[in-house]
């Protein structure tokens, strides 16, 4: 473990709170309990293992398109994920999610949302537009129809899901889409047909039309300057986006500090938030550098090794510190919780197939709820009820007695008022 | 040698030429020689080897940033040019051309683009915008004043040189130019601070204004992606391009058609004329696929090998054909007749170091003054002094005695009015 770094200023903040009773008049000279809920900054992680638990089935679901772990082990599961994560990716890849035409598999994703919002945990949605995993039943339409039919679908589940989910991918990978060939679709052909601007436009415009209080990001895998280039063109096109996901599957082992900040440096300049999305990095031996496309490498067994989960809880401490000492980061997202069902059977995971943590997860944790979290502390109020927290930015609690108010740690000064139950106001969202 | 290909359709045309006499009446049952002069299609080559020789200087002029033969071999070398190509490209480096601030080289440039022009040779420029080879004394200047120096160098030359240079490339590998880093230069700076659509804007508007006649050129040798997504925002941008330069430094080995096609399907969806501005391929050993940037490849020697100049040739008669048959290429240019001063000591040239021609000089010869060339040939006119010319697309010549014409093949039908010397309308330029 490397040494924590003191907490970025950007990170953090000084706020006067002032707690009011169920009176609503001043709480002085009293005791009170100050605990962080949840971070500004976005730690987050799919949640694709906890569909099946949240819609209290015993298998994996109707469809595995986005793996997951079995239910039987989702509940152990459960709990090391909300003491670690903040922030739930769930899957909308149309593929899995509509099989068939007109048989969305909405009520289930909705359930397993709202198992999150229940748990205080952000809910994303990915992706609603994306070439890989585009239904087979689309091949034979029409380009025409697959422009309809892919409008429909993204109002759709935005509109059904507002409220619960108000951050999506947009639209996947499009510096790719139009010349992806590893397997014919309709969504690359659309893009082909119609252009990159043209996709990207109708994703974040039918989405905002639907939703118009959400935030969408446009995700991509591609750190070349392609997707500088293409990043450019939106704007200039004036297309709305509200942020820019950037993957990072380090298979092939960490991008280290040069990449990373040189990463940060180039996408930030455009001004808008960065989404770390999809963080993943292997406590076994590392992906051969030569493979391109990640999807070609196939290996029959892919073990996690002492040495492996050494050096992936070192670099996950180090690229989280890293993220969270660039401004312009909103959030950061660990793709996968567990080595059961992760892509490529690689040992991704912060937890072994076993169910045990690795390292990699504590070391996180010791930052993320550690170092960089506001534990429950005692405080006393002014004569005009008080406290000053000094914290990471989010949202905080105040307790005294069996009364609590919630509180955001941000600005110079905020208000609690408390009362006999935690309501939601003031909550940080991820926007 | 691979067998020549039937002419494509649209490269060719069956154009019915009426032949005037001096005295403007129909030249009827008489004999002409008909000859082609020049391709539609422009065939060209680096013009860098004639600078000195066309300002009669015995060395390689005042500065070497662009190579090229050392006069008393370029006499020599013209006659092989002459007898290929028909197309140059001159070059217009800004460290090299301008050395000094306000001592711009533009006489010898002017005097070597008339030596082509008088040859009737079309005449490129190369680069007015590029990061590599910008000038020393600019590193220094704030990005605000590079950016003024840089329009007036481009009004400058553009102006300078309009009517004999009409067709640049405006600017010059935009998709790295923000994050190119291999030497720090004050046209990288400019472009990361303002943008690579502020620079391209920048380049294209201020050459059209100084030229508005101009063919105006985005060239790039990155075939990826990123300059698909760069040509999107480009036309987003709504700045008008008239042509999209496709470098291919094949250095590392032929394309091969799969990639050739798909370079040309790619880079043709967007509607605009092709320029294959910078093609080599060695006679020599090919260079370790692993190098990522040419420029990093450092050999003591690279010989051109027996089996070397077979592949060359071979490949050049494929790419050659490749190109013709498709039909958005307006242009294909070889860079650099001779292996004399090629670019990274590179067995590229078409020509040896001792002067002799390689096989694929001959064989790209065989195709474009041979199969695809229009011969002189006699024809007898009709009774309304018509003669039927069906051949490549190109500007011809008509001969009667002493009597010389010139006509388009090209539409459906021509006039040639005989006169004691060869004007020059009807010419057909790169635009």
């Amino acid at each position: 473990m490397p040494p924590v770094a003191p907490a970025p200023a950007h990170r953090t903040a000084e706020t006067v709170v002032t707690v009011l009773g169920t009176d609503g008049r001043p709480l002085v000279d009293a005791d009170v309990t100050v605990a962080q809920r949840r971070h500004d900054l976005a730690f987050g992680c799919t949640g694709f293992d906890f569909v099946a638990l949240a819609n209290g089935e015993a298998g994996g679901g109707p469809d595995s398109t986005f793996g997951g772990a079995p239910a039987e082990q989702a509940a152990d599961l459960a709990e090391l994920w909300l003491d670690l994560f903040d922030t739930a990716t769930l899957p909308f890849y149309w593929r899995g999610f509509e099989p068939e035409p007109g048989r969305p598999d909405t009520a289930r994703l909705r359930a397993a949302a709202r198992w999150f919002d229940e748990r205080g945990v952000r809910v994303k949605g990915h992706p609603l537009m994306w070439h890989t995993l585009a239904p087979r039943w689309l091949l034979d339409r029409p380009t025409d129809e697959v422009e309809r039919l892919q409008r429909a679908r993204i109002t759709r589940e935005v509109g059904d899901l507002a409220g619960l989910v108000d951050t999506w991918d947009a639209i996947n990978e499009v510096v790719i889409m139009p010349v992806f060939t590893a397997e014919e679709n309709a969504i690359s052909r659309l893009a082909w047909e119609k252009g990159r601007l043209h996709v990207i436009r109708l994703a974040f415009e039918t989405a905002r039309a639907a939703n118009p209080r959400a935030t969408l990001l446009l995700n991509d895998f591609d750190m070349s300057t392609a997707y500088e280039c293409l990043v450019e063109a939106v704007l200039e096109a004036g297309i709305q986006v509200d942020g820019l996901g950037l993957q990072s599957h380090m298979h092939q082992g960490w991008w280290g500090e040069e990449k990373t900040h040189r990463v940060l440096e180039r996408f930030s300049r455009f001004g808008l938030p960065l989404h770390f999305t999809e963080t993943t990095l292997v406590s076994g031996e590392l992906m051969p550098r030569e493979i391109v496309d990640l999807n070609d490498y196939r290996v029959a067994s892919w073990p996690s090794t002492p040495e492996g989960e050494a050096r992936q809880a070192e670099e996950l401490a180090r690229h989280c510190t890293l993220l969270a000492e660039h401004p312009a980061v909103r959030s950061m997202t660990y793709w996968g919780l567990a080595d059961e069902g992760a892509w490529l059977g690689a040992p991704a995971g912060l937890v072994r197939a076993d169910g045990t943590p690795k390292p990699a997860y504590h070391a996180m944790r010791d930052l993320v709820r550690g170092a960089w979290w506001y534990a429950p502390t005692t405080l006393r109020t002014d004569g005009s009820g008080r406290v000053v927290v000094s914290g990471w930015r989010g949202d905080y609690e105040v307790r005294a007695g069996d009364q609590v108010a919630p509180f955001v740690v941000g600005g110079a000064a905020a208000t609690a008022r408390l009362s006999g139950e935690l309501v939601r106001a003031g909550s940080v969202g991820l926007g």
